[in-house]
């Protein structure tokens, strides 16, 4: 990782702000002949896309991604496939209102980035946020699904298990319901009361935070590596990158501080002739390996930082001032991380399996 | 990061298992002219290393470091300083006792990377854990402490704040208590409990898992980048990366989930001239940046998978067998993580330190 | 470097094939607050551009080219400057005739990467050389535009100093010459001659190969650094990443290997106050670091394969065939090769110069 | 490449000064279960051993190398075996003469890096020439071997073809001569002569120069990449990065200049039902890639700076000197760089091949 590229073999570097023309990545590394066409991509933009319930910033932006390099037409099959060398896609800014940034320009929204911005490079895109606004994960979504792809048969899924401080009951867990509801939440019971407490949240004009969980199914042993490059490592870091997380684990996580040694371990047997864990505490990766179990990740993201209700603040001068949010916003952002996570994950996974590929031969 | 190196400019490339001949690690990018002797980092090397209490493993190690290169007399001063040529520590290992590895050799202990390192690789040092073990941590304390010198100013301070299920009370926080307890406990009436508490689970030949706080003082604002090199990524990496951690988070972390965005955004106000936060929930990050306030980041390390509790397991020729491990071990091995925390983080600070100056100059 | 990317600190990943709908790079990495437009990259891209003389291909580009990220208007100048944010270039193809490919998509080209690609992906987009083509290097000389404002007062140009077998006469040198003919040649007799031994070469259908000389004047002392990341190592690596270039050399370069120590070593002497090297066979770098002096690079490219004349070849199905290429090409790539090593020479040093600052402080 | 690193998937990190107390490397993403002890690497560092010939300095280091790390008994053969973490090498320095560096520690040799090390770093190790000694190609050719292991059946071969100005004439290449001799030369008939001049050389307390080809037996097709990391460029910048080289070339190289399109391009036809080049002007890489021929590379080494007679120099206070290097030296530091450019060969080799395999595949 370094500035704004993801990954070693399976690389992805993302760029735009909020209003410019457009946004976009470049995808490097991407074995030969695999199928690929906007298609595969759309739909999971689309899952990212605001606007599409009354829970989420009315924002609309078509994000259509166009594929600009890195695929042709197969030798043998005739069908666009990618040719291993970068794959860039671009996704045009449409919903630009030209606004009226007066008062944001001078003044440092509290919780957002504009002071620190402002205190590195001495200057910040103020419209819509610039670099920091949401908008850049369009373009790891749209990475994700090439990272998809790449990984072939693991199935990487995510779900909203908490807003605010209402967690699911995960006896509930269910994920066929997570296609039901606008939470990407696995209990429908949730769900429900989601919907009552963010309406709630919506008209305060206040915000909530969130948990996201994401599992990948289908995940080899052997996959990750020691030390620093740790499969959990990884996951960490590319959970982190995502805008306004604060926190990730993995398995059990913070949890785990509280358990035994003999409740954590993860006991195994024989199952079909092959080894086999009796539970998945560790979340599927031991030593920054994976287990062959499902891979299980968790990450906080903090409630929207824009609100209506006046926060102190300062401006660029030095003054000192109070600070509203107005204008379009989700009160909960961390709905909409889900599908911004599963891609972060998929790329990880994408990245590993290629560099495992690389050492040590075929998984 | 990729395999076993840490950092862009600041960077850290750890070796060595724990029952070979020696460890250590070669470190790279090392502004010249700092002034350095072995002297410089033995310290934290001594506060890492075992049996230094009874709730510590009584493995006995010297951790004796040696610099082998990068180092040379000042032209000025006359005084040992670094060269900017590459660093390269090396620690001998003393306490390999010859004995029989028979009965792991070809088991998984439940909870370790034992299963994991021989899917990926089909082999491992099986002596004391080779390189999955605990003592591969001294090269990260080596390093961080010519970290230390690189960040000059910035003081990096651990604390333990949670054993097992036992919090400490944060009313009762006191730095220089860190330093009367067997713990780095800040707390000292939470240490009183600990103790009690560990002896049972030690007697028991259970253990325990932990959570360990990082704060970092007198950061400038302005360090760490947007997207992927964010400053909370690359700390969440870097904790991560140390063995046996599940969990990091930055400020309030997974509590921020349950925050409204009132409660969550830090508000501003002038202070002395300069631009001062009243609250600092997020931990001193904002958009990837410093903000100049104590950066705080927390770590939750699972207990100690080498307990006296026989758990099943199976070997290597597809066995099913119990595993109970005897000998030398932490039964809290989150205790000893304390001064690798504070290595990671003087780490990372050191290596966005640098990155700044380059891209932008001085900080 | 890896993959389509170059650079530590200052960052380029350029993307896109000859007959996509565009091509491009991003940059990573720039210092902030760089005034910068599109007006200060077009003037490189028509340097570069085709078409512009009879000795070079007739394809016929607009190579314009749009900031799609990464710039802002300036809070105290209004002026358009870098954020600090990666800067997304992109440069539409607009010439792609819809030509009938079929007879070169089974063949491979001699002296072409065709077979290499297949023999790596199983797949080439062989439409005008997809990525392999020399419009690759439009999005290079874009990236080296920006290069040039990063390294402020260095200056970089290049020359012309042997077409075919005919080198200039270096005691003409005058750089106000290479503006004056279609060459870019600092010998306006040399020029002359080539003139007519291009008509030649051109009406036989042949090619010829070319040798360019890079000069960078302003180069402080102590750029760069030992062992791997020469500075002689990364401009030999970034020139040679040009298509059809084969040979490197700095300052005496392979001449030094038939002279004696005596007369190789350049011989210093105090002036005004300073050390100053009597000559320099060192092309302005010893060990890996800049003297202070002009740094000096010369690198050979190859005759365009493309020839009228029939060439023995195969088919991706293994029939024997005679390829003879038509159509528009240039009968000495290596002519506008000039522009391309002078963007990879600012390219390396502006990398060089931030990583300087980051480890070392100003220069 | 960054700093003292080289590599992407297989990975060197070189350290260590000429009189410091060792010197060595750490080789990371080693794939696992590759047999390796010792005695795989010793007879490629006694290949580059001075002292044993006239011709080469009389410093005498027995350049004995340790393995501390990342080998293990195989759990099958029982052999010791690579383990996939990395393998830590180390060389003590023997021979630091205990001598007076008065005289050299405060002028810069002519030649040499002793001004750009202080004006790069303000400081330097002036004790043998520090971290600049042609030494620490002693770690490369370690690293060499491990690499040699990786790329199996490639056979990796170099060969002196000119001292000062007398080249081999190619018409009597033989490379068992070049077992012969002390110079690595292929031309029993130039070796005669060169030792002749050599004398002359050393005697005269003079230098001169020389060339290496290096030449890579076995590389399939498709090895390699496009743009920056092609494998030309990969190759360019490792054999640059040795000491005192000041020029690459593959294939033709330079004199690829001098030829027509006709002349350059290798033509194919049917082999054994393979398509097969009737010529390999192209040294065995096409548009960045293997083409499964030979893999052809040159370099000039500088003549060694050291010579008796004075040069003009100056002083770090600016005094105007005469220096003149007495002590052991070889008149002709090319010769013992042919183990040295046959080491970075194989590697740069390793590293492609294990990428390839990470992207693509089983080659």
């Amino acid at each position: 990782m370094s500035h704004n590229t993801y990954g070693h073999l399976f690389r992805v570097t993302t760029w735009g702000e909020s209003h410019g023309p457009a946004l976009g990545c470049v995808i490097d590394g991407v074995p030969p002949r695999i199928p690929l066409t906007e298609a595969d991509i759309q739909p999971f933009l689309d899952k990212r896309r605001p606007g599409q319930s009354r829970h989420t910033t009315q924002r609309r932006e078509a994000d259509q991604v166009r594929i600009l390099s890195g695929v042709f037409e197969d030798p043998e099959t005739g069908e666009q496939v990618t040719t291993g060398t970068p794959i860039s896609l671009i996704i045009e800014n449409t919903d630009q209102r030209s606004k009226d940034y007066g008062e944001i320009k001078d003044r440092y929204r509290p919780g957002h980035a504009d002071y620190t911005y402002e205190a590195k490079y001495g200057i910040r895109d103020y419209r819509g946020g610039g670099r920091q606004s949401a908008r850049e994960t369009a373009a790891r979504v749209a990475a994700g699904a090439i990272a998809r792809k790449v990984i072939g048969g693991i199935k990487v899924r995510g779900a909203l298990v908490q807003v605010g401080p209402h967690k699911i009951d995960r006896a509930n867990w269910d994920w066929d319901e997570t296609a039901r509801n606008d939470f990407w939440c696995p209990d429908a019971k949730a769900a429900k009361l989601w919907e009552s407490y963010l309406d709630e949240v919506r008209k305060a004009g206040s915000s909530c935070g969130a948990v996201i969980e994401v599992a990948a199914e289908g995940v080899p042993a052997g996959l990750g590596a020691p030390i620093y490059a740790k499969l959990d490592t990884e996951i960490a870091a590319a959970l982190m990158s995502i805008n306004a997380v604060k926190g990730v684990e993995i398995g059990n996580g913070f949890e785990a501080a509280s358990l035994s040694g003999e409740e954590n371990a993860d006991e195994m047997r024989m199952e079909e002739g092959k080894p086999s864990f009796l539970t998945n505490h560790a979340g599927g990766i031991l030593g920054g390996i994976s287990t062959g179990q499902d891979v299980i990740a968790r990450f906080a993201v903090k409630p929207t930082s824009s609100i209506l209700t006046p926060r102190r603040s300062v401006t660029r001068k030095g003054e000192e001032v109070d600070v509203r949010t107005k204008g379009r916003h989700d009160p909960c952002v961390g709905i909409r991380a889900v599908p911004v996570g599963e891609a972060m994950m998929a790329c990880v996974l994408a990245d590993h399996l290629l560099r495992h590929r690389g050492q040590v031969g075929g998984l």
